[in-house]
Order: C-alpha cells, then structure tokens, then sequence
C-alpha cells in the first residue's frame, strides 16, 4: 500500500542511508550509495573528503549544476519475509551551495548519525530541497 | 578505488537485489527497489503479478517507453564499517518486450534465487541490456 506523505517523510527522517540519483546528460541516470540527514524539507548530503578528490564521487556535483533535480530512495529490504518491505523515494532539487550555518547544523547532525564523521570530517554538504516524497509498504 | 569492468559484472552476477532507476518526463528519475538475476549482458527484472495492477508499479514500465534508459545500483553496505564498502552501478537500455524463450530462462534463474516467485509468479519480466558497468570498493 501506498505510503501518506506525512508518513514517507517520517520514514525519511528516521533513516540516514539511501541511493542518490542525478541525471548525467549522456548516459542518463547516475545512482551512487549515500549517507544523509533530513527534516521535513531538506535533505543533507555530504561529501567525503577522501572521495572528493575522485572523479568518480565529484560527478554528482557535476550533474546537479547541469540539472538541479535528484531522487533519494530509501528502503528496508528482507531477503527472506517480502511482508517486512517498504521504501520512499524524495524527489529533490539542489539550489546550489549552501550557507555556512546550514552546512554546520547538518555537519553536527551527520557527526550523531555517523561516528566515522568525528573523526573523517566531510569536505562539503550537499543540501537538497525536498519536492515530493512517495512510499509504499507491503504491510497493509 | 574503482573496480574493473570485470570485478563489476562479476559482483552484478553474484548479487539479485539493488534499485532500478527510470527517467520520468516532468518529475526526474524514479527510483524503485528490485529483484534481478543479471547474466555478463542483460538484467532481468521481474514485474509481480500484486503489483502489476498498482500505477506505483507500472509507472517503471511507462518511463522506459517513454525513454528506454535505466540504472541498476547494487551496494553492499555496512554502517559500522566502512572499509567493507562497495557499489557497482550498471547503465542500461530496454530494447522492448523480451521473447517466450528468454523470459522463461529468467524466470527459472529468478525461482533459485528467490523461493518466493515458486509460490507468486510474477506478470512479466523486464529485460534490460546492459551497456556500461561502474564500480567502487572501499578496500584497496
């Protein structure tokens, strides 16, 4: 069944790994695994500092100055029991760089999520505005 | 570090679950999660019999003919350990219904895979042929 908004936006907000999607101009869809912290209208995303020196993890950036829209998909899988299932997908928009207070408030946030962040510090946030939210769940 | 064409088939091979991504016209890319069984040139996915009649489920199969690019990102992912990290994502294109013969191979790999589809057969299968394989592990 299909998932309310308020409650795919729940689900959203309690979860913090998920595949981010950007749209590369020749080959289409670019998916790439990605931690995040969200509220009701923003979802965070950072980018690693190791990784940022790799093609291979700048091309997001790359693709949302091209076209600002992405998809996060969210979702518990269950190999063995299909009625545990369920997952949302955010359909966002990047507005470009973010302000220096916004980037710390979600810095902190990710370092409580992700203990690896205290000590791997980040080399950039990548804040996503949230447009619409869908989800469905096998429990009805 | 990147994995080769190789390592990345290889890991697409060996796995049957990530998520399917399609463009949508106005929204962007949707994202959904999905079962798979993959050969070195094509991924199949099935479509369930349940959800084949749910328009949240459909909606893959309008988005490829409207644009018969698709990705496949498959992870393995490990929230305290992230030296165990990897990804593979495969881009690829939907060439149009598949025949009798090869949808029923599909169908076969899929039941080894998954004793749920011996009991819930599904409505169709998605072939997809797979063009580019990109890959990253986090162990050197």
């Amino acid at each position: 069944m299909r998932l309310t908004a308020d409650e795919a936006i729940a689900r959203l907000q309690a979860h913090d790994h998920g595949v981010l999607c950007t749209v590369h101009a020749e080959r289409g869809i670019d998916a790439v695994p990605a931690v995040y912290t969200a509220d009701d209208r923003t979802v965070s995303i950072p980018v690693d500092r190791i990784k940022a020196k790799s093609s291979i993890h700048l091309q997001r950036v790359r693709n949302l100055e091209a076209d600002p829209r992405a998809t996060l998909l969210i979702e518990h899988w269950n190999r063995d029991d299909w009625s545990q299932l369920w997952w949302v997908r955010a359909h966002l928009r990047w507005n470009g760089p973010a302000s220096n207070d916004s980037t710390d408030a979600a810095a902190a946030r990710l370092a409580e999520h992700f203990p690896q962040y205290r000590n791997r510090p980040f080399a950039a946030i990548l804040e996503l505005h949230i447009t619409t939210t869908t989800g469905w769940s096998a429990d009805d």
